[in-house]
């Protein structure tokens, strides 16, 4: 398998691309962590205030942000900066990955490269791609293979705060996966490793679509047992489309599954739950949007997944009824009501022939099609 | 496999054995589903008001109970009234259930008995056996294979209240969990079912023990990433204490596992919890004990717990941990310190060999060892 050039013990170089909300508290992270890292903005007065006080003027506002960070931007990264470094860590929104690795290309060397950290979540609108896929179509198989990806319950104002948190990082390269985990790993920043990717971006693309649901509960008047309900029968359906797509259904069990979904479910920090909250106490989706000033990243991926769900044939009654809501103006009381009325079935019914979508994706990777 | 009688469409004849919080409630929902029941109570008191007025004395007392229900007691009910039922529902105390099946054998007939549900949880102190085994040791083989477990996140209060609430149904005989589902089954209660009723009653049993975990985090004033990490990775140690016991590792994703977990664990309802949070800032097990009135499940199921992953030496630091608080005078501070400075691990790490317990149990009903 493909491998990034070796990593420093201490002191690695890292390059954060995205200084959003969560590339900079992984900046802030790692910058405290004694790491040396260049965090790249598209935005001048980003690069311009970061540089001047520590201070993100858009994200975090209140943190003082560690003296380990450089900004850099807004001009792209030379390829002078990206061989000089050990980490290329993404935190660019998936609709924006295609274009910037793209641009990136030609500045990475396959016989030495950095170690490769995407953070992004979701499915790029269109294709319908992972950014597992994006990755291989843009650079190639071997850094797609390379690639490592962290996700997991962790709100990034906690992160700043140093609150224990904890996340799963995956790659199709063990060995990968144990650079990252060596790079993030603090007594207060926990990371567990493991070899399904594709589970993991499922899990980070699918839960917001469940934390609508969770939200809806909650918004129609509805107690703990009801959002459990929803939480754990959203879970359900999580595995049942990702053992369909060929991730591994335990995944779904470990911090980018149950830790994610349960973190976006129970707070009303979450923009997800937010607009299924307010769905079910009667707003309409478009007055949610023009308050909430953007789409809810569930919204547009329940797009996607509905695509999904029905090209694998997969039994996804709650997205499915949440997309009815969404997209077709069905009432949400009588939505709820038409799942409840759904007949007993078995708990877990994993599609017996699964993993189409994986296989695919593995054999573009040059992997054997049972390695997922 | 043995096969309770028929059961009728409609209007069942069902003895609640229990007339406590989770009895009384399940009572109140399949009366109020038009079936007869008959509610047994061992105190005197209970069973005069609730035929006086249908009013439960001791739980859920401000509620008005179907008229369906009639108490018994408290002599313990007699041969001709069991033979009558189609359905023996046990809400009982795991540490009574053995005098109490012990009591009840000789008035069942293995050619034609009532449909057995179960919906105690724990594991029974100094013998360490699941329901399961307590029935096969009482009434043989056949009944343990034929019985029904009925378990998910369903506080008895919002039941009451009609609120929707799902659970899973778990029985080796998969007609009998069908009968059960087809008894329960209503569009406030919904059922799901499945063949794996030890991982049900291990995930039932440990669910406190994370539970109480989980309320440290909160009493510490840690925030939702930590609360997430610390309910993640117990339900990591639950599959892996699972999985080595033999259940099946995907039992725990579901409404008893995940389900019940996340209602155990963000709600100040739960005793439980309650213990946790206490002991997370600052009071002793002793003071909280006493201001509880009795020993919340979790500290008693811990004992055991902490057998079982010796006996199988399985690597749960989260349990062992609290053991330390809990019965060797462990800071909770420094206990939380040391499990933070873990070094980083694998996300999930099932044991090689497992299943032991498990096979040994369904060796003793007489099953193919790997059934389960």
């Amino acid at each position: 398998m493909p491998s990034s050039k070796p990593q420093p013990e201490n002191n690695s170089k890292v390059l954060v691309l995205g200084a959003g909300n969560f590339g900079s508290c992984l900046a802030d992270h790692l910058g405290d962590s004694d790491h040396d890292v260049y965090l790249y903005a598209r935005e001048a007065h980003i690069v311009e205030t970061f540089n001047k006080d520590h201070h993100n003027p858009d994200y975090l506002k209140d943190h003082l942000f560690s003296e380990n960070i450089h900004a850099i931007g807004p001009d792209f990264p030379s390829k002078e900066l990206v061989n000089e470094m050990d980490v290329l860590l993404f935190a660019i929104p998936t609709q924006f990955l295609r274009a910037t690795l793209n641009q990136l290309r030609p500045s990475l060397d396959i016989k030495s490269f950095p170690l490769l950290v995407f953070v992004n979540k979701g499915i790029e609108i269109k294709t319908n791609a992972l950014t597992l896929e994006i990755i291989a179509d843009t650079c190639g198989p071997d850094f797609a293979k390379a690639a490592t990806f962290v996700s997991g319950p962790s709100f990034a104002k906690e992160i700043v705060q140093r609150q224990p948190t904890s996340v799963s990082v995956a790659s199709l390269t063990e060995t990968e996966a144990d650079k990252t985990s060596n790079l993030f790993h603090q007594p207060h920043f926990r990371c567990y490793t493991g070899g399904d990717p594709i589970g993991i971006e499922l899990s980070g693309a699918l839960k917001n679509i469940y934390a609508i649901a969770a939200g809806a509960s909650d918004g129609l008047g509805y107690e703990n047992n009801t959002r459990a309900m929803m939480i754990t029968r959203g879970l359900a359906e999580m595995t049942c489309i990702g053992a369909a797509y060929g991730a591994s259904p335990l995944t779904f069990l470990g911090l980018a599954g149950v830790g994610d979904l349960f973190l976006t479910c129970s707070s009303s920090n979450s923009r997800n739950y937010t607009v299924g909250y307010r769905l079910g106490k009667g707003e309409s989706l478009e007055t949610i949007t023009k308050t909430l000033g953007s789409v809810a990243e569930g919204v547009s991926t329940l797009k996607g997944a509905k695509t999904l769900i029905d090209e694998l044939g997969v039994n996804a009654p709650i997205a499915s009824t949440m997309y009815a809501v969404l997209y077709e103006g069905k009432d949400i009381r009588d939505a709820v009501k038409e799942l409840m009325e759904l007949p007993p079935s078995r708990e877990l019914e994993l599609p017996p022939t699964a993993g189409g979508p994986a296989r695919h994706l593995l054999e573009k990777l040059g992997l054997d099609k049972h390695r997922a």
